[in-house]
């Protein structure tokens, strides 16, 4: 977004426009209606197999505006993968979501339309109503399926060379460990994301959840892969500490949302890891937002991006 | 430096103005006379024990301030540690040049004096005269006896909170390794760094010099230690192109200026490593200045601060 003049700061929210905000989630699509800062209306339909998901995104988008008498100006998409240099489409985003790359939603849903990294919106969420409000350098890491993630440098949403930026979850943490989808060796997505428990567990447990009712049971084994994770966590947490020293780190997605099961241990490994010169750390909280972070996000930069590109 | 409004682009350098810079180094003062873009002159004075550094920059200002009959009118100080959030002095530098911390020195060498870390002292070096001109993202790793770092977003050097960003050195890339000075367990510094080849090599080298001779001759030991040290590097550029993706990768510092022995291996490694969608990946290159990296940086951060002060 460097460059576009984006900013936390710089515009405020009109209070009266609509903007529809839609993410494009792997087994769901879900629709925000937003008037100013303020969800109205919210609304869940099943992706879909193949590119049905764009009849799906349509479907949402149809249904908010009858919602608002089709006062709705523009539209937000937060998608998985790295948008064009114009946040019209994503450029790249191999193995999901087919019919995606290079497609152009303006046209296909007669508003203008503005593509953002899923991770990116969920930042913007909690920078503009969540847990970041009011902070100029956030790092937002989404503990879920993968590890994904976002920076807001100096308020604006920072992006980088091709927009591959905040990809914090493909950084390792172990260099001659399991590759992960990118290639990163003992990358913090294959050491804590719900994609590798199976693996990780030998077949032990299917997803984290199982995993964590395994702590709760006392399994030593689940204990012990469990502790494993947030170890690693921490020693990734403490490098974006010294490496970018944001304000505050925001953890989202569904792992992050385990509560004190995460966050004692975490505090632990911290407190022995993060080097806190005048004994000043790292601020980590949790994301307020949930499973509408993407969307919310999305509409927030639809209605600056429509702000911008109409004066 | 974010909030202080300097930047690479905004200003140009004064092309009639005297600027001294002096980077202190663990053995070595050294200064620079710079006006405008250029080296005029250059001193090298020994650091000395305990706090007779100050006096060995003092009698370096007074030095360079002969050659120009006095016209010199602000001092850039380039220094390991963590400055003030107002660039005028250390505010933390546990364990090397007593009395740093905290020492104001534009008292103590009766013009402007301004502050830098050294590591970003060489990124606006590169940035200003080097490797990196005219580009607006990016990353520096100095590879010497520590690993340093910094970072420069949208033109401007960027310190995060409490001045810390930058130190990619204690980012770890094997979460269960030594500890490095900051408490991180196996952090790029360590697997590298000059500081810990003694220990790496179980004694066999005392520094990377000799390690790299014993790679020469072909000693396995030698050549499996300095690949492991090589493979690790890779794994952490990889992760700040997927975390930054800044525009240039910028590589320093004595380890830097081995050239093919470890460009070679270094590159192999990339191209498994790196994530390049589209086919795009980060432009690495060595840096241009070498020992007199930090005076030529200080210099520059004086002249853009003075300026900007005296407006």
């Amino acid at each position: 977004m460097v460059g576009i003049g984006w900013s936390t700061d710089e515009k405020e929210v009109t209070m009266e426009a609509f903007i529809i905000g839609i993410d494009m989630g792997g087994t769901r699509i879900k629709g925000v209606l937003q008037k100013g800062k303020e969800v109205v209306e919210s609304i869940y339909l099943p992706t879909g197999e193949g590119d049905t998901f764009k009849n799906s995104v349509r479907s949402a988008v149809e249904q908010l505006q009858q919602k608002c008498s089709g006062q709705a100006r523009a539209i937000g998409l937060s998608a998985p993968g790295i948008p064009d240099s114009t946040n019209r489409a994503i450029a790249v985003m191999p193995g999901r979501l087919p019919g995606l790359e290079g497609f152009q939603w303006t046209e296909f849903l007669g508003l203008p339309s503005f593509v953002l990294n899923d991770a990116v919106c969920a930042l913007l969420a909690e920078a503009k109503s969540g847990a970041a409000v009011g902070q100029k350098n956030v790092v937002l890491l989404t503990l879920g399926t993968g590890v994904g993630g976002a920076i807001l440098i100096d308020g604006k949403p920072y992006q980088g060379a091709f927009n591959k930026a905040g990809h914090w979850g493909h950084t390792s943490v172990e260099a001659t460990g399991y590759p992960d989808v990118t290639g990163m060796p003992g990358s913090i997505e294959e050491a804590i994301g719900n994609v590798s428990v199976a693996r990780r567990s030998q077949g032990r447990f299917r997803d984290t959840q199982e995993l964590l009712n395994g702590v709760e049971d006392n399994d030593p084994f689940a204990q012990w892969l469990w502790l494993d994770s947030v170890q690693k966590l921490a020693v990734t947490i403490s490098g974006i500490s010294n490496a970018v020293s944001p304000d505050v780190i925001v953890l989202g997605g569904g792992i992050a949302h385990a509560g004190e099961i995460l966050l004692t241990p975490l505090r632990r490994f911290m407190d022995i890891y993060e080097w806190r010169p005048s004994g000043k750390g790292s601020q980590i909280v949790k994301a307020i937002h949930s499973d509408l972070a993407g969307a919310v996000g999305a509409a927030f930069f639809a209605h600056d991006m429509n702000h911008t590109q109409s004066i």
